[in-house]
């Protein structure tokens, strides 16, 4: 209720705040007996953690993970798996000028009104901090649903956007560029502007496709748990996402059903996918695709116009380690949302499969 | 877990299929003591009523609400509210000629792999006739929230869109039309289109946008539980929508931060309101406002490929009374679901308001 | 949250007064493909009905069941079952003396401060005619979960007592008396003692005893949810009950490790069974059972002293139609509610059956 | 869903095996701008823990609390609290000889058969060192409600039980011995009694008494939440619980009607108060008193025969640290569990408590 949790069978719980002893989570209903890879966990961390290139912010967040439950030999045991990723690299000095004042478009305000005091280090928790725990949950999800595939990457930087359809791209030139775009054309671009923007002290905002890819068909629950929309509830809770769309999304509206329905193949599959391998809020084999936008970063190295406390409007210099752009670090946050929608979707159509 | 319910304090959980007996649903966590408006009830439902206007389906559907039980004397008693609407005027026969083959972007296909079985009649489950329970609960959801104003219109219809700020919308003017678009102007373009449409057999998409005003600040649980994420799966669960953006949406994507921001007034408002009423998921008291992207319907009143249950493709003429354009009619449906998910948090957020 | 549902992956979400328009409910998540026996159903909603034999309320309801939804063919679809029991014979009149009055030990009082209204016809939300939905759900539930048998029985009225091990009683005998107490002798007991209650305008309490057989291992969660833990839940949220126990129980708590611990079998299974069939809240595959302890019917034919609402104390004959003792009708509901937490954990238990 | 989760506003999760690196768990949903008692934490942390006394385990566990989120400057900000419990003292070698066996009336072979693999090592997670994080939630609940009185103490040990009501108890005197029993001559008997069992390499059960005072009106929810069945289940859910009942409990399956029933006093207070503070599900002010019946603990410190994993039957010499009688260290516990019961309903009560 307290919204600290996300999924049903496949559950994770997360607590910590940006400047606190640590972050970490409780993943609850993991099934046993899987092997777990390690390595492939700490890997998607380093695509989320910042200081991996010029482009990100220069902070230096170790983000390596500690399990302290759940696992035995190696395997799952079916218990919950408890983990904490320590803050190792607090500066909560940087963030004593924004204690009594409360920044445009930051979560500031609101929290000191729904809760009568928070934690200003950092953000707190509404740091984009926090999903670093989320990653750990995915990356074990994905480990549960090993054998469905899920691609995502950065498909637009302010108004640099691939202009091809997914099926053109080539999955494997993601992790070639440090902006996380399997356009290498588009990517040098894209990165480019990213330095432009960083050298103003602004910040720009991005697209994120993801595509999964041999998804079982009937997956989703009907009808308010259809697929989709679970999907758009996890994406929507990422930081900075403002929209979400899935097959043709906004673009279907201006089409005629003519143009827009998908014929079948003998076989249930369909010659064209404009529906984004989801009918009715449940998952009909084909891919599935869909687009996530997220807004600027909010936090400026410019001089910005802050409340403060005591109700005046005054300027500040913002400083510290900042993101220019969200996306790159943000391709394994959606793999890793998706990865947690998709494994508790699939633990539940288990239900269906016997009687 | 199934799917069929919404909500945590306030919630609702619907049942029925489309030429069942009835729809129906129960309404779970209403508060005690408020006296029902029963007409505004009927009024939501008349609005969403197939056949209230020539653009819309002629389909005959009386869509009376039967109250149950949780009212006493015309008051809510704060037990849960059952309701039925008969099913009066199913012709059944108008679907055995899809009984065994699987319609193009139709749920048929999934739904027989998902459960084994279904009913073919209108769609069964996943008709959106399952909707008119959720207009039910909103409207009662609404009651609950009387003092915040939920405004929903069509903006787009195809490639036919309003251009104007929705503060330059004289929200009156929504019913004033059979589209339900406040531009009058654009409204008759509207109509005279989905006419044409309907007279090609086809079908069109279209856009919704909705305006929540007069918000409290705090509304809304971080992490995984932000307004607007619940609001997004809110609107995703809705039949045939692929696309919910708030604030700018896609458009911040494409945004500088400096642009972006929404600089504060020494009030706590903000100057300009791009971030769309919510930061970091929790309501700031400005307008909420988003957009909902349909595609178009899928039944065509054309020839379409169709494929059999056994494995073969074949021509079906589409038959029957169906809606050229859903977006006039779903402009309740949107209104009904932003007034169940914020009557939800509105409850939630009691918690925080006393020790 | 608002206390209406029950399960999670078989869950029940009920509604109605006893004096309302019907009562009703849904049952979401029964597995689909599962053809109905509707005898069943009605047989069980027999055996709760008021007016059965001499010893319990001669109050007619017919308690018919109309399905609405989820069904087809006679069939379960996987989507939600509505059903409603029309109230066919409620005479509110016999309730207009109590609008005014509190009654000792019942449920008037706490509803009116709890949510400032109550519909005080028969008990309205509090009224055991409630259980009347769950037995229909009950029934449904054991049909999904065919091959594990539960056998409830009446073991205790007043102080007359079967004084027999369970393994010692022949269940066929359950329904050859009007008691539903399978040992003949004490049933003839235990039925003259009810009519000696009776006659003097009392009532007298009892105890139920529930046998679970046939049960696979592993059901049951932990630590929260173990077996006994949701079993003890379901029977405590049925009217009257003040008391559960499995196992040994009460006497468990008297005896020493060396003389409760059950030995195992080569194959598993256990020597003695004093643990009940569940371990560490995980069934083990022996005889689950537990008893319920049901306090005295809080409505007396004899003059009682009741609290007005103007918190003046008056005298007030008790008349209608009411029960001298509950446990013979009550007997289907512990089933129900068996049935229910069963179904949900046979369901549940299918994510740890496949990787 | 798999069942490391209790409560729905007032929420705990908890994880870790008996001897992992740590336990811990989350606590979600606690009102903000609460100032911690740290002291009261550990205070009840103490009173669980082994060692404390002759009479108990002499096991060593530091359980030393260490709380990483959802506080600043010492008070809690409405954001998930995080805590774990380092293990410090895990003899891992103590349980080898465990490792292929499954030991009578021990959760083993139930994990084995559901799960595939377990955590053999001091009985994983179902060992009752997970109680130790529900001690640390239950303390924090308790500073949530603390005009709420909760006090739990034991009130029999094996054939040994107070025979006083606890109205003629001094509960000052419960932790004035180490039985934690409040009629001090009954204390001394009980000492004497779990010494003599210990001297045995036995273990004996016992039953523990918990009263609840100055509890408003108006806290539980009907139907199937009723607050007597959610107090059950937080109690069978506690290692070794074997039988819950409230207010005369299954005393009152012996009684009259006119004999049970609690007459009114004109403020609305009651005469008697056989039915245990609660009505129809809901606290009517009175105190609320109910009894928790524990098994003797399954491990003995005696030879017993037990299962290989090859299907043999063997005997097996107990050894290590453990328990004669659980119930003294089991008091914190009860209470623990009643705090996070009356929280989460008092929390969910404010919602009828304005409009």
């Amino acid at each position: 209720m307290a919204g600290n949790s996300f999924g049903n069978l496949f559950k994770i719980t997360t607590f910590g705040e940006s400047h606190g002893e640590a972050l970490g989570g409780i993943i609850d209903g993991c099934p046993a007996g899987i092997t777990i890879d390690f390595e492939a966990i700490q890997n998607d961390m380093q695509r989320r953690k910042p200081g991996q290139s010029s482009i990100v912010t220069q902070r230096k967040e170790e983000d390596e993970v500690q399990f302290l439950s759940g696992l035995f030999e190696g395997k799952t045991t079916g218990t919950p798996i408890g983990f904490i990723i320590p803050n190792t690299n607090q500066k909560s000095d940087d963030y004593s000028h924004i204690k009594d004042t409360f920044r445009p478009s930051h979560a500031d305000y609101v929290y000191v009104k729904k809760y009568g005091i928070r934690d200003y280090r950092g953000g707190g928790r509404s740091s984009a901090r926090e999903t670093a725990s989320r990653v750990v949950a995915g990356a074990i999800a994905k480990q549960v649903i090993s054998d469905i595939k899920i691609n995502a990457f950065v498909s637009a930087v302010g108004e640099i956007a691939i202009d091809k359809p997914y099926q053109d791209l080539d999955f494997s030139k993601i992790e070639s560029n440090p902006v996380r775009c399997p356009d290498e054309l588009i990517a040098q671009q894209m990165e480019a502007h990213i330095k432009e923007i960083k050298k103003q002290g602004d910040t720009v905002g991005g697209i994120i496709t993801c595509v999964i890819q041999n998804v079982p068909i009937g997956l989703g629950e009907p009808v308010f748990d259809k697929l989709h929309a679970e999907l758009g509830k996890a994406m929507l809770s990422i930081n900075a996402v403002h929209g979400f769309e899935y097959g043709e999304g906004f673009c279907s509206a201006k089409m005629k059903g003519s143009e827009h329905n998908d014929s079948f193949n003998p076989d249930g599959t369909t010659k064209s996918n404009l529906s984004g391998g989801i009918q009715g809020g449940i998952s009909n084999g084909m891919d599935i695709y869909f687009r996530v936008a997220f807004k600027p970063v909010a936090t400026l190295l410019q001089k910005q116009e802050v409340l403060t406390n005591k109700g005046e409007i005054i300027e500040l210099q913002g400083k510290g380690r900042h993101d220019p752009c969200v996306v790159p670090r943000a391709v394994p946050i959606v793999e890793a949302m998706s990865a947690l929608v998709i494994a508790d979707y699939f633990l539940l159509n288990k239900i269906h499969q016997t009687k």
